[in-house]
C-alpha cells in the first residue's frame, strides 16, 4: 500500500504538499522559514489536527535554524517570539499548543552551554514528534480495528487522513487495517463543505490505496443512515475535553445526533495528545470562525451576494453523550470518558502490528 | 417590495430567468419551443416545483404553437408526444405532473371545432395555472404567518421562494409577509449542496427585499440549533403523499430529525397541488438521483478523483412523524395529515390580504 505523507524532512528542509491544490495537483513545497509554515498553516495548505502539531514543530525549528545567538538570554527572547507566532496561527486544534509545548520542553530541558546547540536539539525533537504520530496513528488503527472489524460501510467526514497526519490517519487508520487485512468494505465520504477535504482528500489517498470510497454531500448522509446504509461512522478531533466532548469540523455534531436516531455507533478517533486535559468541557474550546470567501467564492464566480450575511464555523463540538467510543493511540475510552481517558493516560500503551 | 418572477409571459413569448447565473448575472432568456422548455427544466434553469409547474404548462403550450393540425387526430397524436416530453424531464416534483394533466383537462373540457384553436386555449390555462400558482403562494404566507409571526430566526433549506414559483414563493411566503408587517426577523439560509439554491438564489432573493439573511453551510444548520440560535424551520417540497411523507431538496430530512432533537417546529410550505392524492406513503415517490459533475466539479476544477464514486441524490424523504404543520394555500394542515390534507382539499380555501 502506498504510504503517503503530508510533511516530511528531507535534504536539511521541511516539505509539504500543499493540500489546497489536491487533487487535481500533488504540489510539494519547501518551507524554509517560521513565517512560510505560519502563513501555510493559517491558509489550510497544511491541515488536520496532528499534522498541524507536526508543521507547527517544524516551524518553531525554522524559526531559530541558522540564527545565531550570543547569549542564553537572546535566544530565550527570540524562542518566545518564535512560540507566540505558531500558536497564535489557528484556535483550535489542541494538538497546535500540544507541540509548540513539546518545543519549549525540549529547550527547557536540553543541558547546552552554547545556545547554538538548541537548533540540533530541536530538529530532533521535531522529527520526533513525526515518528511518534506515525506510530500514534497506526497504534490507533489497530485499536480501532477491534470495533470495525465487522462493520461494512462506514461513513467519515472531512479527512482524517494519513493527509491529516504524518501517515495512516486517525479516522482512516482503521479503515487502512481493514484494506491490509482484505475486509470487505465500503466508506462513504462527506464532501465536507466549504473546503471540500473529504471530497478531495479523503476519497483520494482512499481510492489511491484502492479502498471502495463514495463522495456524498454533507446532506446526504442522514437519508443514507434512514435507508440502513450506514453501520458505522468514524471522525477525527480537533479537541477533545476531559469529559469527551469533542471539537472537530462542523457538521460532526450533526452527525452525531443522526447517528443517535439511527443507533449507528458514532466513534472518535484521535491520539491521546488531542485530549486537553486542561479543560473539563466543550464549553471552554474556542471556535474558529473564519473568512466569508470560503462560502461565498464558488471556483471564479461570486455565488453569494454581498448584501447576504456569511456564518463560517469551521468547527462544532459534539457532547460526550453522544459518543460511543474514543479511539486512542494509547486504546479505547468508554463512558465515562473522564474516567477512561486519565486511565488510558497514566496506563494506555501504544500497539504495535503483532502486540 | 419588489416583486422578483422566475417566469413570465410577455410580448408573446414565455421569459425565463435563468437561475443558474444568479446572483452574479440575472440572463432573461426566451423560450421559444417544447424542446427548449424541456432542456431548461431538466438541467436546472428553471427549478423549484412550482416553478417547474408553470414552466411545464408553457411548454406544453409551446409545443403546440404554431404549429397547423388538419385532424384533431393528428392534433391528440402530437399533443400526447408533448405530454410525454415534458413529464419525462424530471421525475420527483408532482407540479409538474399536475400541470400536465390541467394542461391535458383543458384539451379534454374545450368545446372546439376546429383543431388550431386549442393553441389559444392552452395558452389561457397556462396564463392561468400561473396566475392562481401566485395567489395560493401568497396564501400561503398569510396562513404561515399565523404559525412564525412569534418566530425570530427561522432557518430554511434550498430555494423555495419566489424564484422556485411564480411570486412570493411557498416557504419564504410567511418571510415575505412578515417583511411587510415590519416584524424583526433573522433567516438563516442553508447553502444547499451541490447546487448553491440557498447561497445564490434565497440569500439574493431576501436581500433584495431588505431581510436579514446569513448564508451557512448545510453542516452548520445542527450546531446553530443546539446554541439555540434557530426558532423555526420551515422549507418547501417537490412531492407529498396522502400521509404527509415529504419529498424535498436532500438534507430536508437531517433538518428535520435535528428539529425533533432540539425541539423546533419543523414545517413545511407548499400548495396543495403538491401533496400527491394517489399515493399513500413516501416509499412510492422516486428519488432523482443526478450527475456525478455535479459534485466532482467545482467552478473549473475537478474536486473529486476519478478513481472515486459519486452518489447524488436531489432529493430525500421526510417521514411525516417528524413534520409538525404543513402549510398549504388551502389552510394549515396537522397531524394526522391523511384526513387533514383531505378535509382541506374539500373544505379549505385561498386566503386573500384582509380575509
Amino acid at each position: 500500500m502506498e504510504k503517503m505523507r503530508p510533511i516530511w524532512y528531507e535534504d536539511g528542509k521541511a516539505k509539504i504538499v500543499d493540500q489546497r491544490y489536491l487533487p487535481a495537483e500533488t504540489r510539494v513545497l519547501e518551507v524554509n522559514t517560521l513565517d512560510e509554515m505560519t502563513h501555510y498553516i493559517k491558509t489550510l495548505a497544511v491541515r488536520g489536527a496532528p499534522c498541524i502539531g507536526n508543521s507547527a514543530a517544524f516551524g518553531v525549528y525554522l524559526g531559530v535554524k541558522g540564527r545565531k545567538f550570543d547569549t542564553h538570554n537572546e535566544f530565550e527572547e527570540h524562542f518566545k517570539y518564535v512560540i507566540d507566532e505558531i500558536t497564535s496561527s489557528r484556535p483550535t486544534a489542541v494538538n497546535l499548543f500540544w507541540a509548540a509545548n513539546q518545543m519549549e520542553q525540549a529547550v527547557i530541558e536540553a543541558d547546552v552551554t552554547d545556545p547554538g546547540e538548541y537548533e540540533q536539539i530541536l530538529l530532533k525533537k521535531a522529527l520526533e514528534i513525526l515518528q511518534d504520530d506515525i506510530d500514534s496513528c497506526h497504534s490507533i488503527g489497530l485499536y480501532g480495528y477491534e470495533l470495525l472489524k465487522n462493520k461494512k460501510n462506514i461513513l467519515t467526514h472531512c479527512n482524517a487522513g494519513a493527509m491529516a497526519t504524518s501517515e495512516y490517519g486517525t479516522a482512516l487508520a482503521p479503515l487502512y487495517v481493514k484494506k491490509e487485512k482484505n475486509d470487505e468494505f465500503k466508506v462513504y465520504a462527506d464532501e465536507t463543505r466549504p473546503l471540500f477535504q473529504g471530497a478531495r482528500i479523503t476519497s483520494w489517498e482512499l481510492a489511491k490505496s484502492d479502498i471502495d470510497v463514495t463522495v456524498i454531500t454533507d446532506s446526504t448522509a442522514g437519508y443514507l443512515m434512514k435507508q440502513g446504509k450506514i453501520d458505522a461512522i468514524i471522525v477525527g478531533a480537533d479537541r477533545i475535553a476531559v469529559n469527551g466532548d469533542t471539537a472537530n469540523k462542523i457538521g460532526t455534531y450533526t452527525l452525531s445526533v443522526l447517528a443517535k436516531e439511527h443507533k449507528i455507533p458514532f466513534y472518535i478517533a484521535a491520539p491521546l495528545t488531542t485530549v486537553d486535559f486542561n479543560i473539563q468541557t466543550g464549553k471552554e474550546i474556542p471556535i474558529e470562525e473564519r473568512d466569508r470567501s470560503e462560502l461565498s467564492e464558488y471556483g471564479e464566480k461570486k455565488i453569494v451576494p454581498d448584501e447576504a450575511k456569511i456564518l463560517n464555523l469551521a468547527f462544532d463540538v459534539t457532547p460526550h453523550e453522544n459518543i460511543d467510543a474514543i479511539i486512542t493511540d494509547y486504546g479505547i475510552a468508554e463512558k465515562p470518558f473522564s474516567e477512561s481517558l486519565f486511565k488510558l493516560k497514566s496506563q494506555g500503551s501504544i500497539l504495535k502490528e503483532g502486540d
